[in-house]
């Protein structure tokens, strides 16, 4: 360690963006991800475990002819060797750039088709804000290799149960599946997508995807003006609008509304808005067998859904995208009820692994944003929000701390969580104050008179509390929370008392 | 994503020193991590997650004034703000830095004493080497806030239990206990260390320190060369000695091979050969009040001993330090035997937390080095080499997809983990050959005669694959692999051939 004897004291703090978490917040998410990776490997997805840190090269986002490539990464330069510079490295920012970079890697060894599922932590170079943070968990799965739609629905059917494997109940949920190449064909109708030159026009395409994209916060007029000439908002801000025509305008609306009562209805209602385009047909026809299979496997509309106005940031999906919403309804910061929103989501996309090797491979997975869907548990008050304290021996005599590691080592072998204060034991008072700050269920004395009659005072913390809250004379007659009990006896009667406590 | 036309295609590769973990790699690491995070709850320890990323600062090993602090870690400068230079952040290079700065920070909140542990990936910057690697787990425990040997105990008796829990048997790992205090006494019996002066002879107490750690490999002779006016190895390379002169030596050596039969005769050992010094009895009381504690809860010298030629990088450890090592024979990559060797290790520290709040905390604590704990599992053949591989159903005919996707959900439904062939299925042999490399128990054929006659074709793989290595034909003709069962009794018959299987 460095002594900091002239240096100033360093901060005790988180660097900015960064937390810490305690006891059950780290042990939920544990129970979590154990949970979600059961069913994982139920659906044959095996796990996957890449460092924290690969090449900017490979990551692929920032590239390393720039002096410093850390625009939304952390990266830094490795030490060169003679003239050759060191490689840039960066922690990854999510889990699907080092799938590709591992597939490519090892696509001679690996299973064809590849179903994987990775869990853990991934970093964002971001401007922290409140919520937002720069490390937080994703939990992905991923089907690498299979152009089959057999792999869409399967990952949407793995998604519906696990969330009700983690304590989401049906009804709860609902999972929306639409397809990129449904929209390319309604912008094809509606003639802002040109098959023969597919780069032109972007900016367009661009400002029609982001309104869809803001249908809950805009409503179907801010959306209209948005394809039209463009929107004032409340501020008096112009954006500007994507310029298309009525006729082009109602292609698109109609795409967005195109939602029915059943997926077979909603098929047809898009069938007819990408008439004429070859491929929104592909699209509907591929919208069609994942409705298909899913009906098969028993997953019918109450759990997932054909939703045309689903547009997850569509940059790099190709074909199927989907998403998890949680419906129930939460106070948010301002006390107002909305519905939670989306924990989950992902798609069918073909070009990350063609950038390592040339070759197409087509693949598609979905990332649960874990830390939203405990926020969610939270919410709904199914989270532990403790972790069961220990049951505290004190120390009355210093000297005797055997007879107290005695008396915890027998409990713990006992399976009891179970522990001898190791403060300062002057205060008594002290070790109490102790006990309650854990949470401790019971408390265990024995004084030297107790010792000399062979007997031990244990303490029903969580009855005293409650006797002390609540409770009248008489009822205290009733339940005494301390009891003395022969030494050998100890074990039993907190056996005893923590079993009464579960009830 | 970057479209990369015109750059060449990226290197599909870990960066030195990183590799990836797949299937039975992960999973073995989560259920031991899980295994041993239940021993430290029941000590009553709870768990602390920090981020990966800490300031250069608080991380306190490196100073931010020099242009790339990053000897050691890896670091970056974060962008700065107007004049204001950003600050340099780091990868945690350990679990008891942060754990320094939570309780700096934190300290008013926290319970006192704070036991808390960790588990997760560490980073050090350094040249990688064969078996060495840039990112590894480590998992630690540590009591903060108290001075009592009962801490410093209650850490041996959970590391053995961890390590039993983790499936070592008793017999196969012991823990050794030495205190940095009884050295510093006998280095001042041998008059290499002055009380009035500490930091005078630091260079002499280093040479003694890394002698006494090569007692295994230098041998008795060699030690006390080194001792005294140095070492000619077999290179013809020579090490300076310590100068110690032959009854300063012989202090020394009787320390290194004080131990006796039990603890209580290697305690009275060592008072004797501290006698005049006072840190040095303090440092045998210590030793043999941990003892005590130690066998009133029933750990014995079998699983925990005192052992004076323990001494572990002392670099900051002040009193009690301990070891876990293996003791079972393996053979090292040249094919000898030798035995495992240390997997975990700790001690008691008191100036991490002061160099943030300027006030001293006892501290004491434990890390276990997971990656080696996993790798001396499997040498003894006690980890788990796959993940059970899942019931492949095949696809005999494209467009009756949704039937075989029916076919997972029920077996999925009832726990069993299950897929479809979701590759090309044109080539049936490449979807058995898909099965294989899964490791397939079982495999469901329906082609369209099975569908009219409303049956299965269910292959017992593992079945198969003996009486393809080794049986005769009479003993084929009495135990088919292949079953035809009617579609719905599909689940019953798989449930009974992979019970069998477990036999």
């Amino acid at each position: 360690m460095a002594k900091p004897k002239k240096t100033p004291r360093p901060k005790a703090e988180t660097p900015k963006g960064f937390r810490d978490y305690f006891g059950a917040e780290v042990t939920a998410r544990a129970e979590m991800l154990q949970a979600i990776a059961g069913v994982y490997h139920r659906y044959g997805f095996d796990a996957l475990e890449t460092s924290a840190v690969e090449t900017v090269e490979a990551l692929g986002k920032f590239l390393p002819d720039v002096d410093r490539p850390n625009a939304g990464v952390f990266a830094w330069q490795e030490d060169g060797e003679g003239e050759k510079p060191g490689d840039w490295l960066a922690l990854r920012y999510d889990m699907t750039a080092p799938l590709a970079r591992v597939y490519a890697q090892h696509r001679n060894d690996l299973p064809n088709p590849y179903r994987r599922y990775a869990m853990g932590p991934v970093w964002r170079n971001e401007k922290p804000g409140p919520g937002r943070f720069r490390q937080f968990y994703q939990c992905d799965a991923d089907t690498v290799g299979s152009a089959s739609m057999g792999a869409d629905a399967e990952i949407c059917a793995m998604l519906a149960d696990t969330l009700e494997e983690v304590g989401i109940p049906r009804g709860d949920y609902i999972i929306r599946v639409n397809n990129r190449k449904v929209l390319n064909g309604v912008m094809e109708v509606a003639g802002v997508l040109d098959p023969a030159n597919p780069d032109a026009m972007e900016r367009e395409r661009g400002i029609v995807l982001r309104a869809i994209d803001k249908l809950d916060r805009l409503g179907v007029d801010g959306v209209r003006a948005l394809l039209g000439a463009g929107r004032k908002d409340d501020s008096g801000d112009f954006t500007d609008g994507a310029g298309l025509s009525d006729p082009q305008a109602d292609v698109v609306m109609g795409f967005m509304q195109a939602k029915r009562d059943s997926g077979a209805a909603t098929v047809a209602r898009l069938r007819e808005l990408v008439a004429g385009s070859q491929m929104g047909e592909t699209g509907v026809d591929e919208l069609e067998q994942i409705a298909d299979l899913l009906a098969a496997g028993g997953y019918g509309p109450d759990r997932i859904e054909i939703d045309s106005s689903v547009v997850r940031g569509l940059g790099y999906y190709t074909g199927p995208v989907y998403e998890a919403e949680l419906t129930f309804e939460i106070f948010d910061e301002k006390g107002r009820k909305r519905q939670f929103g989306s924990v989950a989501g992902g798609g069918r996309y073909d070009d990350l692994v063609k950038r390592f090797t040339g070759q197409e491979v087509p693949a598609t997975g979905v990332s649960i944003g874990v830390d939203r869907l405990l926020a969610a548990l939270t919410a709904k008050g199914r989270m532990q929000r403790d972790v069961q304290g220990p049951v505290v021996v004190t120390v009355m005599d210093r000297v005797r701390m055997a007879d107290y590691q005695a008396m915890v080592a027998e409990l713990r072998q006992a399976g009891i969580r179970a522990e001898v204060y190791l403060g300062n034991p002057k205060n008594f008072g002290n070790q109490l104050k102790y006990a309650d700050k854990r949470g401790s269920p019971v408390a265990i004395i024995e004084g030297g008179d107790e010792k000399d009659r062979d007997v031990v005072q244990i303490k029903d913390l969580i009855l005293g509390a409650k006797i002390a809250e609540t409770a009248t004379h008489e009822e205290w007659k009733d339940r005494p929370s301390q009891f003395e009990v022969p030494r050998d006896q100890m074990l039993a009667k907190v056996r005893e008392i923590l079993e009464g406590q579960g009830k």
